[in-house]
């Protein structure tokens, strides 16, 4: 399994505290070595970096982690392969420009025997989560206009990923830069920081921020991550099936949907 | 105008000291200080870099220099905007996934008037350039089958290219990882190095290398460049209307047609 880390904020952030105790995790706190890479937008612009290599030891990683790039929306994904070789194309996030915009996709589980129908998106790799990130991609086109309102895509993703869950375990963030759509299966938390704001302690490595010399009253940053990064803050658990749309650092519009358990790949509940 | 580098390859090759020369363009030899991209083929997957800061003093351009990232075919491109603002949407070079291939494209000139008819591929940013490139995307997914043969493929690019260079300066690089393929209006050079390798000083910065101590005796490796980048090999300059198909380090196809002259956006000639 993988672990996701996505941002949402209302102000340009850099993610530089949360990615470096994630990072920790590929390789060193956790077993995600395959590979990692993380995507953030500057507007409709979005930078990004990929590398197969084990996250705790890549030297691309570790100039990431100290570069003050601040970004409003970002997802980010350490990969413990399971589905697919080692390789870049195989590398989340994912991207794929729909609309005019940039749409970012990372996904967290395994859908085994999971095949998309043909459509004008086409995975580049071969893992599971691309085939349905690219089907994702052709049902929006498919179903929805152009401008299409938060909910409106909202209620298609839900649908959408209701329907994977059927298969396996399918825990996402999916963006295109406006909001950040992220869905439960298994394992996800989030945490919304706010005034008055506080220090934090990251779990997976000896490193302390204080928040509140490197923000302003108004900011309002919220982190959502396969399992909590910091120690002493108290994380909202997502419960199975759960959902929440994210823009400008709050939830926009939130539900839960009935999904079945799978563990191991097998269902059992 | 811009700045492009390319590079085509036989054997995985890394790209350290060409991209230390072009950099130096990018605000301190040259004016190209709005912004810099490269796109490294990995397979089938591709290593991405764009920062809108001048390259000369970006700290990742510094970093990306330095990396030994081993690629076959490589784009890079250094920026002087003309049409659209210095942001990362309209830093090139532009990928797009057409066919289960990434396809990337970087274009140095100015078609002023040019508009794209509407398709599925839609320009993220707001530069002639990307417009173009998904213009060739929209066309060549609506002309070509998905097997086109890199002739067939040369045949349309060269007829598209054809038509943008009667509106402008078009100067292009673009591939799908397994070619590349190269148009010149006004100013484009390549050399292509094998056994025996010798030794080649760049012109922008104090830098030499000794390629017969990096290299195997099978290797050859071409490098596509706006301008020759070093002072001590003879590069082939393109014709006006020249291009050429590059794969494995070879020309696999070339040719030239009749291109207008255009000078400060008017067409002379």
């Amino acid at each position: 399994m993988c672990e996701l880390l996505g941002m949402s904020a209302n102000t340009p952030t850099d993610l530089c505290f949360s990615f470096t105790g994630l990072t920790r995790r590929g390789g060193e706190t956790g077993p995600h070595k395959d590979g990692w890479g993380v995507a953030f937008y500057e507007h409709k612009g979005v930078r990004l970096f990929h590398d197969p290599e084990p996250c705790a030891t890549s030297p691309i990683a570790e100039f990431v982690a100290q570069l003050p790039i601040k970004s409003k929306t970002a997802i980010c994904h350490i990969r413990q392969a399971n589905v697919g070789n080692i390789n870049l194309a195989n590398t989340h996030p994912f991207v794929r420009e729909l609309w005019g915009l940039n749409w970012v996709f990372a996904h967290n589980g395994q859908l085994p025997g999971f095949s998309a129908n043909s459509g004008l998106y086409e995975a580049i790799g071969d893992t599971d989560s691309e085939a349905m990130f690219c089907d994702i991609m052709n049902q929006l086109r498919h179903t929805l206009p152009r401008d299409a309102m938060p909910d409106q895509l909202a209620h298609t993703l839900v649908t959408l990923a209701e329907g994977y869950a059927q298969q396996g375990v399918f825990n996402c963030l999916l963006s295109n830069g406006d909001w950040l759509f992220s869905f439960c299966t298994t394992k996800m938390a989030s945490i919304t920081r706010r005034a008055p704001f506080g220090p934090a302690v990251l779990k997976d490595v000896e490193v302390a921020v204080d928040f509140a010399a490197e923000t302003t009253p108004n900011d309002i940053v919220s982190v959502i991550a396969t399992e909590p990064l910091t120690s002493d803050e108290a994380w909202d658990v997502y419960q199975r099936g759960e959902w929440k749309l994210w823009q400008q650092g709050e939830v926009i519009a939130c539900g839960k949907v009935d999904v079945p358990v799978y563990e191991n790949g097998q269902r059992v509940g």
